[in-house]
């Protein structure tokens, strides 16, 4: 089942399933008005979403060319980012010359969770100077998870799956890593891919509680990195367990993989501009790569086996903050 | 004007208006259902939550010796925490020989925000041996608060002051503090005193965006600090300021001081056991407090000249999970 958001000017947007080709979609709102609602009576709601996506099946529904997406979660109660491709963090500490992050555990951080921008909105920033940068990742929405659930019980709590692209600025990104605090300023809001869709839908590449899967990425139309989720080092399920370790988590957590990173990434290329500065300072000794100016462009989008962009598109450009159409 | 929540089975509870004496409220049902639906709408809802105070202060109103207090928001969209008592930090970096850390910035994280515990609910967590500790804090409540609000505008966003616990464990802070990516496991669910109050309800003691308050905090009911709020580093608008530089503060946002502390703590006392293990190490070599063992209470209660515990008091009580009286 697909899952999607419709901009309504409500805070939390209005529930729609997407048919099967992504081509047509049905308002879910006799049934439930959003998304966060459906996750919190998941086991009520999931097979009368399911009646709307036979209903799509037989035809009906509106096209989804004309409407103007959300993020799945317009606006959330917890984000909780990891950083599982260990190919990613050798590189920078290679590149960067820091010290081996000292840890068995997965690194995850807490980032902002009131505002995930559209796949199309404008991302509005302060100042080019900030170093801006995208990351490309998948995600995970749990339901309600207890504090305590193991790994082994957490799979079950994944309901859905997203991509998307956590935002980062290279400049901040350091300093506020220093203090051991984490991010603030360096982590503006997220953007995600149109669909949220339930794990099924990826057939195999759903194993492992990792979604192996290519992550195409370009930025102002030019191919920049076709990664595969496949190498984390810690599956979902862990990142789950991880956190619900002190803490309850809430139905609509979403959770991140990290910017998606696979050891051949001079082969495959990268989901984010500082991994390839990290690979052009280790082959020449300085970047060549500048970060993101407003009016650039990126694309993410994932595809199956067969070809289809299974969570949509995120396909955006950055503005100064106040030019934004939002 | 005092705020407060009742406890009513729902996410957000019921917001109430408290008697200049605390010892009546008036239910602001009508008016407006819920402080976050009151913070969204600030400027409307204000004038009618205060013409609710007129009324209590006629006689009217329930006493609030029977009510059962959540949170005065019991899920905020979010939650930021500051480390700006200078005294705290230098003295864990003397007792733990940590290097300092490098920036002229406010210290701040992002902790868990869909859910803080009213002040006499019980705590639970999953293990003595994670190192309870409390954080006794004070805190602001925006309304919504560009991107890019200077600290000279920002005080006008301070709807309202809080006080609160930081519940941290200690055995797992370092540990994650060293990968740079914040705290997950470490910070468990915050709780928060009764009384949300506007700055006016401090007369003097708010200014220059401090709260200019004792803190007094008793472990087991023997005393252990009282320390002031005036020392900051930073004041609550450099703090909204430096969280609002790169994202829009969402109505609801709560931002806290960090541990109170003041430079004569071995007067004055401390507001978290760490603190007092840190002079320990410092005069003694090692430290000789434990954390809190299940079943220990702490009260933290902020008196104003007159005497009157303004925010009302957090007392509660520290459980295994599982064991909590909701």
């Amino acid at each position: 089942m697909k899952l999607a958001t419709l901009q309504d000017g409500t805070p939390d947007g209005a529930l729609v399933v997407i048919s099967a080709d992504t081509n047509r979609y049905l308002l879910a709102g006799e049934t439930v008005a959003t998304l966060q609602a459906a996750l919190e009576r998941w086991p009520t709601c999931a097979p009368r979403l399911a009646a709307l996506a036979d209903r799509l099946a037989q035809g009906e529904g509106q096209p989804t060319a004309a409407a103007r997406f959300a993020a799945p979660l317009p606006r959330a109660w917890q984000w909780l980012d990891g950083s599982a491709f260990a190919s990613h963090g050798a590189l920078m500490q290679q590149a960067f010359r820091l010290p081996p992050i000292e840890t068995d555990l997965p690194l995850m951080y807490q980032g902002m969770s009131h505002q995930f921008l559209g796949p199309r909105d404008d991302v509005p920033l302060p100042s080019e100077a900030d170093g801006i940068d995208f990351e490309g990742e998948f995600g995970i929405v749990t339901d309600a998870v207890p504090m305590g659930t193991s790994a082994a019980e957490a799979l079950a709590h994944v309901r859905l799956i997203v991509q998307l692209n956590d935002w980062s600025l290279r400049t901040i990104a350091p300093v506020e890593m220093k203090t051991g605090f984490g991010w603030i300023q360096a982590k503006p809001a997220c953007s995600v891919a149109p669909f949220a869709v339930t794990p099924d839908e990826l057939g195999d590449a759903w194993r492992d509680g990792r979604v192996c899967l290519d992550l195409a990425v370009s930025w102002n139309g030019a191919h920049f990195g076709n990664a595969n989720g496949a190498p984390m080092s810690f599956g979902f399920h862990d990142l789950i367990a991880h956190a619900a370790r002190t803490r309850p988590l809430p139905a609509g957590t979403i959770i991140g993989s990290g910017t998606v990173s696979n050891p051949n990434y001079r082969e495959v290329g990268s989901s984010c501009i500082a991994e390839r500065r990290g690979i052009e300072i280790v082959d020449h000794g300085a970047p060549r790569t500048s970060f993101m100016r407003f009016g650039d462009t990126v694309r993410m989008e994932a595809s199956l086996p067969d070809g289809a962009a299974v969570f949509g598109a995120i396909d955006q450009r950055v503005v100064a903050q106040g030019d934004a159409r939002g």
